[in-house]
């Protein structure tokens, strides 16, 4: 008998070379159906594979990041299935599972183009073999066997992946007739995939690598059930609808130029301003919690990110340096800001008493990406972040934490995202040589992040060797409002920098000390934050950073001049207020500008004239009445100032 | 006789070969006393020339910059002969007058070395000399008489640039003992030099050229008056304790870091934020007057400056381009922020009815200045224009650039600069192939800019051939509260960049069109600015702008507390106050804190704590009472309301 230990402490006996399919099916039949896949002392491994000696388990439903993994990867497996045989001969690269499904790269020879239109042909082969309900079967084999088997059927790309692994670590699954070189873990029938969807079919180098050949990469998804299908292609619907590129296309947020370059974003009126507002609004909370804003250069010396060591670390692979036409000075696009702002600490002698110094800029920095990497406003080439470097003492670490924290969560509040969860990367301390600094300040500073962010009541997970090498972190993710997630805030603790750069502080003690560093920014960058903010609200705004808050629409001509009076007025109170003067149909005016995303517009013809009034319809709701201009002024002022009220 | 017209049109007759100097004794002798040049026909000449044909003329006082000259380019001839005394075998390079003096460069051979103990005597051996009275004589000779001079004499610096010169070109000046070759004018003689002063020695390659030889180059500067002299140095005197850097360092309002890279400006908290209230200002000037803010990227394809013409022009005197390490794409600093804005101009259709568009952005731009022009902030290598461009129809010219002047002469205004003078540059119209655009749009903008200027009763200046290639331009100097001339804002009209753009707007005719551009900046940069106003205000910021606005200071630890309070209360009204809570004496926390330039210093002690009022201090001013804290609010506010009411 073996003990199996449970994720909640408890411990059953088990014949040894059980399941963990078994083991669930000894807890209830229900239970069985869901489990994809099982963790075995931390290692995803099949559902089916036999457990010989003590283990503690996990077992992973569809649901868990694990059971997705096991899943989408049974998938491509699946598709490949069908695509041999639909078209015999194929030969197939690789076919991992991804974020969101799984793609295969395939080779299909020199005739053969595949099409959306042969995507439905695929997907009912598909159906049709995870209905036979065919069984994954794990068969070790040594590199020999592989070899013949791969050479036998003319797959030179699995030969090559092959020849690169060891001998006594490869394996095979076969389901049905299909037989791939695979790790697994893998689902234990067909059968589970209930739903499925082919996506897309794009051209991928084999390897990546532009020199070799160019194979052809089907992209899908499946699911066990066909509800979740639907819901996914309801929200891939609504995420099209909310694309930020899109959306700021067509509310004139910001623009992307090819002559000034791919990946670097141009903000127009409507966005900049939008943008300003909410750096405003960081800017006035920050104050009140005692930062202070700085501005530094777009470039440094290459000395400078030598020193901070981000020239070894990254040099290479970014911009590359800017030469003087004499002098024979060497400067670097600035990759990051907090060397910069440790030379302003170093600008000085600082005392105990100083501390913390809380510097704060918005920061443009410069990074290289491949351009097939850029993707809108979260995937650029230069971006503002709302940073900010805490210096403190060892003993203000926790409080500076705690206050961070409540920074952060301040900002989702008054921003709705309401929705979100943290994730604490720590160091392995199996591997301690992978990072810098004594044990005594990571474990300080392991103890003030995990304290902090159990006084602050965070749904945390913890993650173990995912700490940089600097030091650990705090890292926020939040939900949207059509459920996906995104990686927003981050708190970072640093003794790399302060070492480097040499900082120091007389203590009480009258002797010199180094300070730590935190390095936050809740947005993470004001081209990202506002890709986000656009998903999340499908362009609409909050009330107080919408542009343009109100759009005056006369009813006919006639009323121009009253419209003209009505915008006067609210601009006066500083409400944001356009007119649509335009000789139309009111109909067609306030369709027009529902889909501008304005909150309020407000009808003007004859009784609103004569009454000094307004006709209210909120955007997307419809009619809110008639009311008085001044009534109307303290109805938006109360639906800003409830925004803000937290 | 020959005819001579004044300059207010009169005309006199005299003698042919009449000189300025006659002309002026004709009038009155006390004002032949003050004339140390005569134009004629627009070329500044001696006053002792004599006159031979019909001329118009204009007789130069030591007040015009023409007078100036010929003094200041005489007292360099008066030094070198009181060098050629002192230092007989001293060999001339050259010794041109400048902005504020002369000076000379001089080879002294091998083993002599002038310091500035040596200045005194040298001033002595001039007012010697100038006392007497030795006049400054024109003779014309021939290349030949001139080499055979200067080699007898064994000059081969002024050998080397009389070989460059054309034959019945050459002139020589002597006064008393010293010739020298000279295109001249000077003035009559040297007992005009009252007042001297030799002020620095540096070194000076000859010929600018760092691989020949480094000559010594004395400067100095002279005047009519002894009393003059006394008003300049008190000037020099006054310009130190101003001078921006010293104060940027002890107001901690910027600094500079090695590491970070030489003219590259880093604002510290307080420079931040009073730059920051300054962009604020203009924003919310530039925002009633229909500007809209954008925001653009501090890099551009080299392509995009090849298209503006940017990159033929200066591309090879400036930074370097930036290479991505894959892709082979070249990118440049932003120079300049117009080609991003003919971007987003060019990003849609554009119609007449959308024109003017008024696109403004403080934008940071990079240009590479050798390290040996640098000077704390009004000469760096990166800085961020207060920008903005106008694109709008020719018929609107006229209108927006009185608009831009309104606006310029409102930021003076709420700025205290009120000594300002205008310059109109005009293309040379018998240069017309310098310039680009046709005939009619230089005719119709030059003309709606005098009239502009005209219409806002500017004192401005007319230069011909001064315009830029692309078109003519309005420049604003300041006058500072010590009487130096700095240039700031700029208005500039361009034919250029819509051309090369190819921008355009569909008319009310429904054909193409192409728009004008203007180009603005009030301030020039926030950098230079923010020095000039450092340096004009001696940093004594207005009450709005300031940094720290006021300090509370009790007179004891005792009344800490109390001092809280009355922060807490003035911070709530957004009163920028500090507290000097050092265990110090009373008065040496007032001394400290005069010296930090910080507006009002408040007192507390046991009375003021009793009564919850202040004992007000102005800065430079002293006592202004006690006051309730209200009534202090009230006080203060008055002021800045003062100060912006325009």
């Amino acid at each position: 008998m073996i003990k199996i230990t449970f994720p909640d402490g408890s411990v059953r006996e088990y014949e040894a070379g059980i399941t963990g399919l078994d083991i669930a099916k000894s807890i209830s039949n229900s239970l069985a159906r869901d489990i994809v896949s099982v963790s075995v002392n931390g290692t995803n491994l099949d559902a089916t594979r036999p457990i010989h000696t003590d283990a503690t388990i996990k077992l992973h439903k569809f649901d868990d990041p694990e059971g997705k993994y096991a899943f989408w990867h049974s998938s491509a497996h699946l598709m490949a299935e069908a695509l041999e045989a639909l078209y015999p001969g194929v030969k197939f690269g690789i076919g991992p599972p991804i974020d969101n499904g799984f793609y295969y790269d395939v080779d299909l020879g020199e005739d053969r183009v595949l099409t959306d239109a042969d995507l439905p042909d695929i997907e009912a082969k598909m159906s049709e073999l995870a209905k036979q309900k065919n069984d994954y079967q794990r068969q070790e084999v040594s590199k020999q066997e592989a070899l013949d088997y791969f050479s036998d059927k003319g797959d030179e790309y699995k030969l090559e992946l092959i020849n690169e692994l060891e001998d006594g670590t490869i394996s095979f699954y076969q389901q049905g007739n299909f037989v791939d070189l695979c790790r697994g873990p893998h689902i234990p029938n067909t059968g589970f995939i209930k739903a499925l969807k082919l996506t897309s079919i794009a051209g991928a180098y084999w390897r990546g690598d532009e020199n070799r050949k160019q194979l052809t990469r089907v992209y899908g998804i499946t699911f066990p059930k066909k509800s979740m299908l639907d819901e996914y292609l309801e929200m891939l619907e609504q995420a099209k609808e909310r694309d930020h590129r899109k959306l700021g296309r067509e509310l004139e947020l910001f623009m992307f130029s090819n002559r000034v370059g791919q990946g670097l974003p141009i903000w127009l009126p409507k966005g900049a301003a939008l943008r300003e507002r909410l750096e405003n609004f960081l800017r006035s909370v920050q104050r009140k919690h005692g930062y202070q804003q700085v501005i530094t250069p777009h470039i440094g010396q290459k000395e400078l990110y030598v020193t901070s060591g981000h020239y070894a670390k990254y040099g290479k692979d970014s911009f590359q340096p800017i030469n003087t036409p004499a002098e024979g000075e060497e400067f670097l696009l600035k990759p990051m800001n907090c060397p910069h702002h440790c030379e302003i600490y170093n600008s000085k002698p600082r005392s105990y008493k100083d501390l913390p110094i809380r510097m704060a800029e918005f920061g443009t920095v410069y990074r290289y990406e491949q351009s097939g990497e850029l993707h809108g406003l979260t995937r650029v080439r230069g971006f503002t972040q709302d940073d900010a470097h805490i210096f403190c003492r060892p003993d203000q670490l926790k409080d500076e934490f705690i206050k961070v924290i409540d920074i952060i969560l301040y900002i989702f509040k008054v921003l709705d995202f309401n929705d979100y969860t943290a994730q604490i990367s720590l160091r392995d301390p199996g591997n301690k040589d992978k990072y810098i600094g004594t044990d005594e300040n990571w474990e300080k500073a392991e103890a003030a992040i995990i304290e902090a962010a159990e006084e602050k009541g965070l749904h945390t997970t913890v993650e173990t060797g995912e700490a940089a090498f600097y030091g650990p972190k705090l890292d926020f993710m939040v939900k949207d409002a059509i459920g996906r997630k995104w990686q927003l805030g981050t708190i970072q603790v640093d003794y790399n920098l302060p070492d480097r750069f040499e900082l120091e502080y007389i203590g009480s003690d009258d002797h010199r000390h180094r300070p730590v560093m935190i390095h936050r920014a809740p947005f993470g960058s004001m081209e990202r934050f506002v890709a986000v903010l656009i998903e999340h609200t499908g362009g609409k705004f909050p009330l107080w950073l919408t542009p343009d808050q109100v759009v005056v629409l006369p009813i006919s001509e006639k009323y121009n001049d009253y419209a003209q009076k009505v915008l006067n007025y609210l601009n006066n109170c500083d409400i944001r207020t356009l007119i649509d003067g335009r000789n139309e149909k009111i109909g067609r005016k306030i369709r027009d500008n529902e889909l501008l995303r304005i909150p309020y517009l407000l009808i003007v013809g004859e009784n609103e004239q004569n009454e000094e009034s307004v006709s209210v319809r909120r955007q997307g709701e419809g009619d809110k009445g008639t009311m008085k201009l001044k009534e109307f002024e303290q109805y938006l002022n109360k639906e800003i100032d409830k925004l803000l009220l937290y």
